[in-house]
């Protein structure tokens, strides 16, 4: 091991943290050791600077924020309660053990803020760029359904809802993401949802990812779709509109959710959700999107990082 | 998503493998669903070019059968048997399909060997250098003892046993890792282990952990230590001894053992192991590791990558 290595891990077996729930060998032996019940759900991503982030603008808890953000977003596009997580650090060469553990801290306190102890990792130096591997493991009853909150889990007919609104990420809200984690387990446990996904590269990429896997189409109704504030701001000086930047840009993480009409009516009409729901439209036979006014296909694509 | 990630992905959805034992849902949705009882043992680690593996001159085959034998290594070191593995990719720019797929193959079949599915992963593409994570799940029995295979298990008086022989992999030994999961199972079904460990660093440094963590001293037999023959044949030319290579380089992916001296004699008595078990000392009261025959301390240090 190097220094920096060596003074993280004596730090992090300084800290006296107790464990967590369910967790019987944490960090520092070869493998973290926990109990848990019910059907696991793994989740694993990289994100890395230049990329994903840019060290020379952003903040190293800014960064760990997200480094566990997008995986507890996989995990809430599941349906799974967030438990564990393990985070690799590939650190460039020079990096402070502060500036570490600020990496370190911002991706723990988020865990706790959803209940997901980091109960192991690996930090290896070396002369390329900051990049950040995190897997998380969350927990879903033992008899959940096998196929609920699948991609492959629409069905003609279902109503299309998603939370929060769209676009513009990349003025900085990519990296303060609000995994719907608590939203998912409240829908998960009193509705019965078809497919469903955190929307990671645009809206109509991850909503045509269910479209594939379903074998569906959709009809969507653009003037519904919700646009954040951050499209607008953006469309400024971007040359694109606020909807284009709502339907393309990526990394909003919020969920796009597929469920019978009658479902869908009882969702919306729920108080006191963490954040709005809005029905945006139907699945329907058939393949690819169209808007339902026009009834003319809506182009699909994604966020290149 | 990049072309060679989404063609990645249609290459991995095409295969048609059966997603194996206890998979619910594997690669292709927002995060992997599976099965799982007793308790869970986690591991994960990053390998990067430059680092780890040298791409200009190891296949790419070797180079993922790598990236999962360092974890699968840590399920061993643990008594763990392995189950399911994520892993996930930083690609550079301008690697082919052929490559990433060669990549893949080389941690599924040493994967299938030891019963491990890969169940998801992550792919980026970015303008570093080839680096992958990996993150290994393995269970125990539900009934496990909560402390057997610790770092922090060694009792004063228990043997020292390791099994295979040591130094010289960086000669290619540290790319066809062989893990010691059917060894380790075997021991573990049949034998009260104490403290465990697999040697990556080197054989002092992973010692010296066991030391550390529990407490304790070690005498080592200087003599009797497993010498690798990649070990005499690196001697000739880097001005070390063979025992040097033996205590001080890393990457053996060999498994330190310590039990009491009963079992420690039952164990060497058994026939038909996959690899030779050695005795190569004790643990005591006290600090660091003295040689048995000039009572002198021996030097702890491991290997930088």
């Amino acid at each position: 091991m190097s220094g920096i290595e060596q003074q993280f891990v004596e730090w992090l077996k300084s800290r006296k943290i107790p464990p967590g729930e369910s967790v019987v060998t944490g960090i520092g032996d070869d493998a973290a050791v926990v109990k848990l019940d019910g059907q696991m759900v793994v989740t694993t991503d990289t994100i890395s600077d230049g990329t994903h982030f840019d060290l020379t603008k952003h903040r190293f808890s800014q960064i760990g924020h997200k480094a566990l953000g997008v995986s507890l977003s996989d995990l809430a596009g599941m349906a799974a309660r967030p438990r564990f997580a393990t985070i690799s650090y590939s650190l460039p060469t020079g990096i402070l053990l502060e500036s570490l553990v600020e990496l370190f801290d911002g991706s723990a306190k988020l865990g706790e803020q959803f209940g997901c102890s980091i109960i192991g990792g690996d930090t290896n130096s070396w002369d390329g760029p900051l990049s950040i591997c995190t897997t998380a493991i969350g927990s879903l009853p033992q008899d959940f359904s096998e196929s609920g909150w699948r991609l492959s889990a629409g069905k003609p007919g279902d109503k299309i809802l998603v939370t929060g609104s769209f676009g513009g990420s990349i003025s900085g809200r990519h990296l303060e993401i609000a995994p719907r984690c608590e939203l998912a387990l409240r829908l998960r446990d009193h509705f019965t949802i078809h497919a469903a996904t955190d929307v990671t590269d645009s809206l109509t990429h991850d909503l045509q990812a269910i479209l594939s896997a379903s074998g569906c189409g959709a009809r969507i109704d653009l003037d519904a779709i919700p646009i954040h504030g951050d499209s607008s701001r953006l469309a400024g000086s971007s040359g694109r509109s606020p909807l284009e930047h709502a339907l393309y840009d990526g990394e909003d993480f919020e969920l796009i959710l597929t469920c019978n009409p009658a479902t869908a009516e009882a969702i919306l009409s729920v108080e006191n959700l963490e954040t709005k729901i809005t029905e945006i439209g139907m699945l329907t036979e058939g393949s690819g999107i169209i808007d339902t006014v026009t009834s003319e296909p809506v182009s699909v694509s994604g966020y290149q990082h």
